[in-house]
């Protein structure tokens, strides 16, 4: 390799000069140096569908453990695909069932508390929190292929669909049509869910950048904190507004700051929240004491409901629980709606709901998994979800999906397996079975403290950092869609996190870059002018590179921006009373495929560039683009001899005919 | 440069060798050939962001003649970019007139036959088809920028507004309020294009695909052509079908074939059809007889009109124009609905057929500038239609655009200026003035046979059997649109279009290529070894190249990938008992830019590979890519001495690695 560098260090000159080009051309021994560009061997049209469909739908290759298998292996595996538990669990032992039981003890005080504050996010009675926290991890125990994920409500979705609902059906004037809604919109985000995992369209929810859901999640929790100042401060509901947006929330705040807050509720709430994040911070110090932030809300819970029994506070007007329904899951199959206005109403919220709910858990699945080196397999992972979802809405559940903070406290507790997905879905058991009672004294306060507390960590400031670092575009969306949630509503930010994201994707397919090359000296290596200053511009030659595929949609623009830079060039050219350009290269490296738009338009640039006497010369089109330009015949038009495999080729061959006419 | 070449032929072999590479290493003088990836120059954030608004919506520079200039130059300028008259008016000369006079009258002579059918293809009296051929050009004419275009009504833009209106009122039932919302949607259409136009958002006309507009023309022709059996067959209007879709319209035909034909009719219509396509077929045969086609539309209405006043065939049944509104365009600004529910329809209306009319100016424009190489201003072409359309709407004319045939009948006729506009509309001003009478006795059967003539230009069988050689995606999108159209309806053949053309560019998006890369042997380069077989591969290393930006919609889709990539090569390395892959060269020249999920997956990337001892090696990054990897510190998780300019230069980095441990 060294060799190429050394030996033509003779052209190592700041301001390249077309001679000594021309001169080391004569060097070579005769011999063809010129590299043909290769035209990949045709493939058949049959074939070449079937590797896009596969590239779409099945880029994991799903079916490849499958080939060379007996028929009876086959059907193993098949079981095994759709039942994941089936394969791990012939390896499960003692050591691992022992990370489990810990973890999912773990996770379960910490879930218990949650899900009765999260349910109440979603305008629900306690016991469906709980509900939630029983079947569905069940099922994904089963089905899933996450080892970390922990199942149940979270925080953002009962947000979602509490306001979702709320704007169909008001849950103080028509609470039973609304929890009827509530079952209708949990089952078709299963429906969705599972069918997106069946059709194979799981990219559908990489739409959503990163940089948007980091914005839409920090919104949500200022929003959920906010919401909670309610039950923190003590102020009645029907003083409080149903609106989600700080500005309301404020006016309602110091609008009953009068007459409306409770200095008992609020000293109960802040001295627990100081507990709360006190324990935080120990756990965050050393991770040794992970367990410490895991307990500490079941045992502000248990302190408080104890302290609020002894004292009868909520005779001061300390708002309590009061009831929670005793017993498991009951059937709710017959309440979904599935004729009238309410079904297509629950379908729109479900798939609203279901797909944030998935994108949650894909992520969570992704991160833990990455973080242990083991593959999620995404579609699977959205069947499972969407199975579990719908079995939930025919169990008095509402929309369940991966918690961020219990799925970190189980990886940290040591989980091995989805067991500790089973061991909490028993202790929700146990707790519905003989424990509700115990919650009537626990004060709401408490429930406020635990959500605020868990839902701070959703705030993300080192990563809005980095993605104000990385992308200003991406932080846009990120601001956007976090403004949008606080300002407006959540749907809003949802709404804006979305569109900023297609028209990223749009802005990124019409007005893709270009760069100007020039050569890096002491090399045969072209490289863009404006990342590299050092590399020198050819005389007489002009080298474009295009930094996309050229498709209907920017292939005008391509063919105009070209022009243009191509008039600047000669403008500062004729200014500098230098050499007319008249090569001009376009570098085709990065355009990976063309279409019959941009077929025209390089068409349309060749005939332009004739009518001034300039020549087009291609350097390195891909298969897609070669094999396009052959069917086209416009490789023919440009002239075969005129298509090099390297700039640096197609310069030495521009160069002689330079000399010849100067 | 074919030193470079000549003095490695000792790597000329087919299997490379890992030694060779590291010995040609040390044949280096001790100097450092590697080279570092240049950090571009850190930019602004403010410039950075103009840049960016720059190259979205003012791509095309439009005030770079204005830049030091004095004040009152400036005014001048202005005017002149509003106003291009102002500009070409001042070398406008008698021989240019002559040109100009000739084409204006030969398209006179056709579009007034085609105004009176298209009108009725638009469900709008004869009259209303020649006001827009009377109006429109002469506002194009003063701020048109195309030199070759000729305005008026078309077919399928007056087909489609036919459908949209016809599915809100029944022209038949409600004449007065269908014409009303025609100038309504007028109306909308040319706010549409001038807003576009003037908040240069033109881009997004370019999403509609040039394989959508293929087939969506042929399908509209067909059905326009299928739509003219009525008149051509004598059907009465009562016996036909309002739908356009090819089994209505060809079950009204045959249903009626008993006793609804009328033969006068059939023979009329045959014999001067006939007499349209010989016409056609000398024009096409000898250039020089343009005009045969061009004239012979008026003059088979004069002898026609003549042969009915004669014969009184008009009462064997052949249907006749009857009445024509003498006079030029009375005034209809009190007409346009500015409030109402009809406001909102008809505005919908008129951006749907506005942006279709825009597509096609446009498209024509683009056509004919291209041929005589000057520039077209998409921009301030969208605004001369936007307010040709607007005055339209207040003068009682519908939408007008660039019509196809006469646009290319103009430019064989050799028109110099927009000055043929103005030639037309005072031979149109003239029929409305004093000729409409003469149109009495002119039998629908010949408007239906003008029609079908004109419209059986707009099926391009070639440009779809080229389309189907370049691109299949393409072909599909094509074919969508022009069953759609000729099978439903005109809206949903549009809507099928729009959708695939946006699925083409959202699959482009989400599944890039990614090839693996081998060197090309005597050389240092590294291309996909599908396209080049001879091609490489270099043990222990594998090279991949990403073929797009990485962006959230990719990223893990690019990560998987490559995880995939390797897996497989690992699985054939073993089969042959080869060394195992240490490093993995990401080659990132195509790559132009990354985005925060981006980074994510390298860096996920890098972890994956460091569990499993491997390197990850970066070739080429880009401006963007490097200046992101820096802000994100990726580059120094990954190591700066791992990022390369060539991936030459990778390779040799990573071989002699491979031979000590060897």
């Amino acid at each position: 390799m060294a060799s190429v560098h050394s030996s033509n260090e003779d052209l190592d000159t700041k301001e390249m000069d077309a001679r000594s080009l021309s001169s080391s051309r004569h060097n070579s021994q005769g011999e063809p140096y010129i590299h043909k560009v290769g035209v990949p061997p045709k493939q058949k049209l049959f074939k070449e569908f079937m590797n896009t469909v596969k590239e779409t739908f099945f880029s994991d290759d799903p079916l490849r453990p499958f080939k060379h298998q007996p028929k009876s292996r086959k059907l193993v595996l098949g079981m095994q695909a759709i039942f994941p538990i089936l394969e791990w669990g012939r390896d499960y032992n003692l050591s691992k069932f022992r990370g489990d039981l810990i973890s999912g003890l773990t996770i379960a005080s910490l879930c218990i508390p949650q899900d009765i504050g999260y349910s109440k996010l979603a305008n629900l009675a306690p016991q469906y929190g709980l509900y939630s926290s029983f079947v569905p991890p069940l099922i994904y125990a089963v089905m899933g292929s996450s080892r970390d994920i922990a199942i149940g409500p979270v925080a953002v979705v009962s947000l979602l669909l509490g306001t979702l609902l709320q704007n169909e059906i008001d849950h103080t004037t028509n609470p039973e049509d609304y929890l009827r809604l509530a079952f209708t919109a949990t089952f078709f985000a299963g429906i969705t869910q599972a069918t997106l995992g069946i059709l194979r369209m799981g990219f559908l929810i990489d739409f959503l950048s990163h940089a948007a859901i980091v914005g839409f999640m920090g919104g949500a929790a200022i929003t959920i904190a906010l919401q909670q100042l309610k039950g923190f401060l003590g102020i009645a509901t029907k003083n409080f507004t149903k609106k989600t947006d700080v500005i309301s929330v404020m006016h309602s705040v110091f609008g009953s700051a009068h007459n409306g807050w409770n200095w008992q509720t609020i000293v109960i709430g802040a001295s627990f929240l100081t507990f709360l994040m006190v324990a935080k911070y120990i756990g965050k110090k050393n991770k040794k004491f992970f367990w410490v932030p895991a307990i500490a809300p079941l045992v502000s819970v248990i302190l408080s409901t104890f302290f609020v029994y002894i004292t009868h506070a909520e005779k001061q007007g300390v708002e309590i629980v009061r009831h929670i329904e005793k017993g498991i899951n009951p059937p709710s199959i017959n309440q979904i709606f599935f004729t009238g206005d309410y079904l297509a109403k629950g379908f729109k919220i479900g798939v609203v709901a279901g797909m944030i709910a998935l994108t949650e858990a894909i992520a969570i699945g992704r991160t833990f998994a990455a973080m242990k080196d083991y593959q999620i397999d995404g579609n699977k992972e959205m069947v499972a979800m969407g199975t579990m979802n719908i079995v939930g809405s025919m169990t008095s559940c509402y929309v369940a999906t991966g918690s961020f903070s219990r799925s970190a406290v189980n990886y940290m507790a040591g989980c091995q397996t989805a067991v500790s997905n089973i061991v909490m879905s028993i202790v929700v058991f146990l707790t519905l079975e003989f424990i509700t009672p115990l919650f009537k004294y626990t004060p709401n306060a408490i429930l406020a403290a635990i959500i605020i507390s868990a839902v701070i960590n959703l705030i993300d400031f080192q990563a809005a950092i980095l993605i104000w670092k990385i992308d200003k575009f991406d932080f846009v969306a990120c601001m956007g869609a976090f403004f949008g949630v606080i300002f407006v509503s959540v749907e809003i930010g949802l709404l804006i996190a979305v569109s900023i994201s297609f028209a990223k994707i749009l802005l990124q397919v019409t007005r893709p870059r270009t760069a100007i090359l020039g050569k890096i000296p002491s090399t045969t290596v072209y490289r863009n002018i404006q990342q590299y200053p050092e590399a020198t511009k050819v005389p007489g030659v002009m080298i474009v590179r295009v930094d996309s595929a050229i498709y209907f949609s920017n292939s005008n623009y391509i063919k105009e921006r070209i022009l243009r830079l191509l008039a600047d060039e000669e403008e500062q050219l004729k200014a500098a009373y230098r050499p007319n350009i008249q090569f001009l290269i376009v570098e085709m490296s990065p355009v990976t495929d063309i279409d019959t738009s941009g077929i025209h338009a390089l068409e349309e640039l060749h005939r332009s560039l004739q009518k001034r006497d300039m020549q087009l010369v291609l350097a390195n089109p891909g298969p897609a683009v070669i094999d396009k330009l052959h069917a086209s015949h416009v490789a023919n038009l440009i002239g075969e001899d005129r298509i090099f495999l390297t700039v640096a080729e197609a310069v030495s061959s521009c160069s002689p005919k330079l000399v010849e006419e100067a």
